[in-house]
């Protein structure tokens, strides 16, 4: 039992072992958080304010009028719950599946399989469709699902984090609506980084978190629901087990009413908002076209040193990529080397791609193309020991 | 329809619309969030680093006996959930609820009935016992309403935010325990500013919130477990609806082996550790006498000017002080200019204490005589248009 896990009852605690939080800055290529810029950060310094102050009351409005900017949406119910990408994941299904509700979930990674689980944790009765990680679904395959049992709500994956696959949405979108459902797509790697066009898609229910291509720190869900799926909500039959992320009740705060519902984290909201200006300043289009050129630049490079990407172009996320781990090396050392002699993260894979891939992530602040020539040049003397524009070392 | 209101889509969106937020500084005297320390500020603002960096796991295990320190417990499972305080309590409700399960919420203020309304929703067969708003329970009270329906979960309030009551534990909790049921403890007014003592006390789940006492701004909720709680967890018949508060998933990213559960809140978490150093450098005793002593003046002040307090000196909360509105006072006015003309927040009644009280907190960095001298010369002039140390205006 180490000092740490002791009880410090007694007045035993020795504040040297609690050092000072030493500020370190790491290049951080995994897949989320990236990196934030110093004028976010800066925000998240400003003093506190009341959650009901008129000053916080304001910036809350712009930000909701912000995210419908980056959401490409004019839903009212814009906003976002006070937990990480998860939270709005479980926003979406805690509210919109009740006991009973006949679920269509697609899984083809990680994030997927959770929203399955998350769906039987509340009840829903769920059937699911799966591809092998690292492939997207065609419309056939879930019109054909869908004929053989119709569900009230579909959900998917837009970005996957864990394969790096980007999955195509307007047809199935389409066909779901056809059959009477509402779609919730998953765009907590997509959001900011590349489109995701709520309103022209037709996405009944779209969720995202701040930590990723919206360049802010982890600790806030934006999520935006159509007024097609908010009646869905009014007309629920059971009250939402989950109080805390109770969207009728959320937006009773956000909206226009300010009823308190819970303390909003304050810091993290001045931080989204600065983060959301900065997504405005650049605009939507130059930012999109910034994280597909930057990817290419990484794909280019990772192709030159021989290494292999997983998903096909035609499918690939710009924001996370996914690398084919080559025969014979220890991905779990490089990634460490990489840590500990670079200063930059990268993720292995998760679940079934556990030691088979590494995921880069190029969201946000940190898709720049200094990042990327420094992890090409890091890899390239990791895997073979030699420096870029050297022969040998 | 405003501006903030419309579409953002087809690329109208006007920069001026969104300022750069101008970071004004309050002083919080409501009932959270409290100020927080520059220092704590500062810390929010170190660049990000990933949530499962050896460098951030460090942070996170410090947190932890740091957290132990404050609750003064050795319970193992003692973490923080990634939402407010309100996440910390639904954290104890979604965990040590199931359906069925009987329980007891004692309720003599806002967030007793809170409290309730969570142990509904996850399915507890309810039973309530109250007291008028700002009384507490006496152990004879409880001990007759398990002699008639023993309870397996008894819930209820330390320090009643809504009300400014401090609710005696101990013989509670002996009842509690003799009749075989497990006591939750909302401490989100008390931890860090009065003493919880977890330990001695025998509480089995005590939570709180990072926003009052513990002087760090809002978005954590330190929640700790005893073993005899944990291994009711272990024993469920039924998964914890709640994916995202479910405890035995977040100890597992939170204990050694680190399982990844969702993204941590890294600038929070940062914050957190800073604020819990600063509580430690200070020392609880110490901390828990400013706030005493602070409380008092406060009190006496009040009292000269011809205010009344609504909850007797005996069971009255150090850390939040609820006082009568006098007869003829518009009491909405008085605060508008107390935060228009002296940037001072307090806060009005909840519920069915709304319109006949102000609630005035002293929590944390807040907890200073120079704010209590402010607050009462403002508070002279609002009610008596006469300044302090002078015989008129």
């Amino acid at each position: 039992m180490g000092p740490n896990e002791m009880t410090q009852i007694e007045g035993t605690l020795n504040l040297n072992d609690y050092p000072e939080p030493d500020g370190i800055q790491r290049i951080l290529l995994g897949p989320g958080p990236s990196m934030v810029h110093p004028r976010v950060l800066q925000t998240l310094s400003n003093p506190l304010v009341g959650h009901l102050d008129p000053y916080f009351l304001k910036i809350m409005e712009r930000t909701q009028a912000l995210l419908r900017y980056v959401f490409q949406t004019s839903n009212r119910l814009t906003l976002t719950v006070s937990g990480t990408g998860s939270a709005a994941m479980e926003t979406a299904m805690a509210n919109f599946v009740e006991p009973g509700t006949p679920v269509l979930i697609c899984i083809n990674g990680f994030f997927g399989s959770r929203l399955a689980e998350m769906a039987r944790r509340y009840g829903g009765d769920v059937e699911i469709i799966s591809r092998p990680w690292g492939e997207v679904f065609a419309p056939e395959e879930v019109k054909a699902t869908l004929e053989k049992r119709p569900a009230k709500v579909v959900a998917l994956v837009h970005a996957e984090t864990s394969t790096g696959a980007l999955q195509p949405l307007d047809d199935i979108i389409k066909i779901v609506h056809r059959q009477g459902g509402v779609v919730i797509v998953d765009a907590v790697t997509s959001l900011g980084g590349l489109p995701v066009n709520v309103d022209e898609r037709g996405i009944d229910i779209c969720y995202s978190g701040s930590q990723k291509c919206l360049g802010v720190p982890p600790g806030l869900g934006p999520i935006t629901v159509n007024s097609g799926a908010e009646e869905i909500l009014r007309k629920r039959k059971t009250k939402v087990s989950n109080w805390y992320l109770d969207l009728m009740l959320v937006q009773a705060y956000w909206g226009s009413e300010h009823i308190y519902h819970h303390t909003a984290p304050i810091s993290m909201n001045f931080a989204l908002y600065e983060g959301l200006r900065m997504v405005a300043e650049e605009g939507l289009e130059a930012r999109y076209t910034r994280h597909l050129e930057n990817a290419r630049l990484l794909w280019n490079g990772l192709e030159e040193l021989g290494l292999q990407l997983l998903v096909p172009l035609e499918f690939r996320l710009p924001s996370l990529t996914t690398v084919l781990i080559p025969e014979g090396i220890d991905e779990a050392q490089v990634r460490a080397r990489l840590l500990q002699e670079y200063n930059i993260e990268i993720a292995g894979g998760l679940g079934e791609l556990k030691g088979r891939i590494w995921r880069i992530g190029l969201m946000g602040y940190s898709s720049r193309k200094e990042n990327i020539i420094l992890l090409l040049g890091a890899l390239q003397h990791l895997l073979y020991k030699r420096f870029p524009l050297t022969k040998s070392t």
